[in-house]
């Protein structure tokens, strides 16, 4: 086990109808509340108005900024950032998944910022300080309600970036039921964006790391079997509860502590998602079984584990390639059982623009720690990529 | 799944040679500083010197408390408020096991009471202020280091009463080295207090709460695999970090989350410790095993599974009973490789004591979940421990 820290103030305050107490929370912060939100989902299910009425309860006042788009703009980052200092904004309430929470941290922490806000995302520096925030997750996914972790897309320059340190949420509001509209598709994205954040904290050379190794092979075997569950009745609690647990749980530091970690699958897609804007699960569901294949030989022993803990694949008779490389495929076979892309064409992206990609990829030197990856290792899992 | 908050903002940091952070740590606190420590031995062992070398480094004004007994005093409590209000504590720093922090905690949350402080224990209530409170820890047992209880005895009305939100630490700096040292014994008292902590919370009838539970399960063949290897190599600095990352996970709120708890054998130990000075790990051990055999009745599934999947029982051709009654016998066995005391004769406990103890024990109504307990039924238990 490596030395490391670990530190995660978010309160989470989990489970059915808790929405109801957002009011209470906010009101400990202040009086101006910048409430921000995506495409209008929370409006057509209600949350809308149940979180309208419990901030009004406590007679606050709301700005809003809506319209956030999922691969958050730096567009509503400065929309967000003049609106808290033409208005005082106290708190910032996130009502959404990943994108909305991911763009209300860059607001919380660029508002204290002095200069260009895409240079403070480029720079991904320290910040000592940001506007107190609170979310309201409607998607299992990123687990950005539980970290200071935030991606935000330039798409003048076609680049996308994360920052690591910006805002901790200061609570999280958890109901699994605002999860029970969200589509197929996006509740499989969701699922396979979780099962990554696992393999990328899992797939690591630090020795003697059980206890957290044995706790990333429960997320997924938690995420497998509620999968299924899910798909066939989007309204199961316990299912979707567990999901979204299992995402909060999956990026908050825990499953990763004293443990190198790799996060190459995540630049390679977030290199494809600047150029092609599509969902972050669906690139990574095309992604991680071709970077799997490729990193392979640098250890086959973690794969081996992989597949007979998660998959109960039975070790006896069979070669340590042999294990693993059924343990890639039986990942594959998870994401396309739930309709999960598996290739690039599905997305219609062209070789031509894999250059391009690979070169973002790279930009800040080699990717990745499981094997390290150079331009030409990129190019070469997106090429693995195409049917 | 219930519903449930989780909040802990403790930052760990963990592993070698982490003691030196200590100076920088608390100086962002304030210049007068608190250090409480137990009977000594960190004297013994350099880490007193290398502490107080760090604070000197930071020109750190420091003032001393140390002499804290196991099952902490009320006495030590009253002291160290003193202490702090006379000499403008700006921060208190506890070095040591679980009844140095725990006595820390009381003192962090006494100096803002107003009034007698074992009526603030007795009356557990809410605490919205304490002197910022930092730990070293040096014995894996308590997981005081990341929660907010804390236990202390009055032995001068035999009570022993317990905190549970006083003062979450701000740092606990845990190196596993810092174990090397501690006797076989202690060693031992510490892995049965942290299974003791998981089977309160994993011993639970709230259905639906796979994550948490096979978390639970993790920490305890983890520790039943690392138990034995500190006992044959007590400076196995792996095997020393596994229980040390066990003991605190085991009790910072994680595998609790959205489940009812028992506590009732803490509660059934407290009352012991409170009348005869025995080690809280002692007394668990001891009892331990008999409430599981008392409760088994209330809901076999839950030691079918704990027997399946921590000890590796072969369910085939055997019925619920017998499973979880070779369950229970596991655990004994374990207890008993590590020589951990089985019955109250070890301690020469008079029964003529155990009327007494149950009174204790069940002085504010019945205790426990799994199957609530009133003090006919904590005497039976009592009376199941001994030879």
């Amino acid at each position: 086990m490596n030395n490391f820290q670990f530190y995660n103030p978010t309160k989470i305050i989990f489970g059915k109808g808790q929405v109801e107490k957002v009011g209470k929370e906010v009101s400990d912060y202040g009086k101006n509340i910048l409430l921000t939100y995506g495409g209008g989902s929370i409006k057509k299910f209600g949350l809308y108005d149940r979180v309208i009425s419990s901030l009004k309860e406590r007679n606050l006042n709301i700005f809003e900024l809506g319209g956030i788009k999922s691969n958050p703009r730096l567009s509503s980052v400065q929309k967000g950032v003049k609106i808290c200092k033409e208005n005082n904004i106290d708190f910032i309430l996130a009502v959404g998944g990943g994108s909305t929470i991911d763009a209300s941290k860059a607001i919380s922490v660029g508002y204290y910022h002095q200069g260009d806000l895409w240079e403070m995302i480029e720079n991904d520096g320290e910040f000592k300080k940001g506007i107190p925030l609170g979310t309201i997750l409607t998607l299992a996914a990123t687990g950005s309600e539980m970290n200071a972790n935030a991606v935000i897309t330039n798409w003048d320059k076609k680049e996308k970036k994360a920052i690591h340190g910006s805002k901790y949420p200061d609570f999280s509001i958890l109901d699994p039921e605002n999860t029970y509209s969200v589509p197929k598709d996006y509740t499989v994205f969701g699922i396979v964006d979780i099962a990554a954040h696992v393999f990328e904290q899992y797939f690591s050379h630090t020795e003697s790391t059980n206890l957290v190794d044995s706790w990333a092979e429960d997320i997924l075997k938690n995420l497998i079997k509620n999968s299924s569950l899910v798909l066939k009745d989007p309204k199961d609690y316990e299912a979707r509860a567990d999901i979204m647990l299992a995402g909060t749980m999956a990026l908050n530091g825990l499953i990763g502590m004293g443990k190198e970690q790799d996060w190459a699958s995540h630049a390679i897609e977030h290199a494809v998602s600047a150029v092609y804007d599509i969902p972050h699960g669906a690139g990574l569901s095309i992604i991680f079984p071709n970077w799997m294949k490729y990193v392979l030989d640098e250890g086959k022993e973690k794969f081996v584990q992989y597949g007979v803990q998660v998959f109960d694949i039975n070790p006896e008779g069979k070669s340590d390639k042999e294990i693993a490389s059924k343990a890639i495929l039986e990942t594959r076979k998870w994401f396309n059982n739930m309709d999960a892309p598996a290739t690039l064409n599905y997305y219609d992206i062209s070789r031509d623009d894999l250059e391009l990609m690979a070169e973002k990829a790279v930009e800040n030197g080699e990717i990745g720690s499981y094997k390290k990856l150079n331009k030409d290792d990129v190019l070469k899992i997106l090429e693995m990529s195409y049917e």
